[in-house]
């Protein structure tokens, strides 16, 4: 809620504004499905924002978010066109990063999430980004493809103002130690359950 | 998933693809955020289908969601250009609703948000919309401003290929029971707790 009130003041030497923008890490994890997609949702208002939003997806599939990846890179027109909300680069691991030259790297899933946690990295050293959506990034850190103590010292001393959203299931408890922000999804109900597939617009 | 298998195949007479396209109630609830992010977020993916999109925020404040307004309204003027995605209308209860005449109708929450779900309701008979986002909808029914019997019989015999989805804390049982999907949300760590008030691109 904008108007919501902390429950306790810390002794952090900051003022309450310094500390309100103070930029954040966020993670979505959980079990139920909504993670990525409450991600998309908080890229929308960072483009409404003007902020420069890098999405980096780290799945197999192409066909993995393609309805928020139209509707992202529609935005994205949209800012070159006419100036409106921020630039979008949408990136994803499973065709092969755009960026990279080996475009079978796809083979060795390991190799090429490591050489995309290098990119990234080396973004957030150069500041390229208001706001990173690190799409299903927990499951290499899980599988130990990336090594999540550079991670958190990567997220922990990042410079500027950038914000950085990590979902996907298992999230390592160093993670969420150095998260600010940590949201779970839990499933009540799912049509799964009563012998419904995934459907167009809804689950992709 | 887009290729999840469903744990059972009900006795209902369908044929896969037709319980595949069945269209869904869809709720969102739990204590913490992400709940109404998550549901722009599939309304992106809608979006992108061609769906007509129709935003209801049963909201007071008009800061609320200002993000995720800009970026739709902003879709919904692309569409209008160059027939992209499909098209958004977008409306609120806090300023009286758009189509409303008795703008003073926000000292009275309570006609506010029966008016609003009156409209719903018929917009629902006409099958206006592709996908309904009823944002914040959990609350005029908790608060007894909305007959929920009336609200579970409107959604279970919509017309047509409707989807709704509806958020807010303290969803009804009797909406949860008529609902096809229900993520709950749940906090396990906020920047509040740390004395981090709301900011602008991350809350709004």
């Amino acid at each position: 809620m904008p108007q919501g009130q902390p429950t306790a003041v810390p002794q952090d030497g900051l003022t309450t504004r310094q500390r309100r923008n103070r930029p954040l890490v966020i993670v979505h994890t959980g079990d139920m499905k909504g993670k990525s997609t409450a991600a998309f949702g908080l890229a929308l208002r960072g483009w409404n924002q003007g902020w420069n939003i890098g999405v980096f997806q780290f799945v197999k599939s192409a066909k993995w978010r393609v309805g928020e990846e139209g509707a992202f890179k529609a935005l994205g027109r949209l800012h070159e066109q006419t100036g409106e909300g921020g630039p979008v680069e949408w990136h994803k691991m499973g065709e092969g990063w755009s960026w990279s030259r080996k475009k079978g790297s796809e083979d060795d899933h390991a190799a090429a999430a490591a050489e995309g946690w290098r990119e990234i990295a080396a973004r957030i050293a150069d500041q390229r980004h208001g706001l990173y959506v690190l799409d299903e990034f927990t499951y290499p850190i899980h599988w130990g493809w990336v090594d999540v103590t550079e991670v958190v010292e990567v997220l922990t001393n990042r410079p500027g103002h950038q914000h950085v959203v990590i979902t996907g299931r298992h999230a390592h408890p160093a993670l969420i130690e150095a998260a600010d922000l940590v949201m779970e999804t839990a499933k009540v109900k799912h049509p799964m359950d009563a012998g419904q597939k995934g459907q167009r617009g809804i689950e992709w």
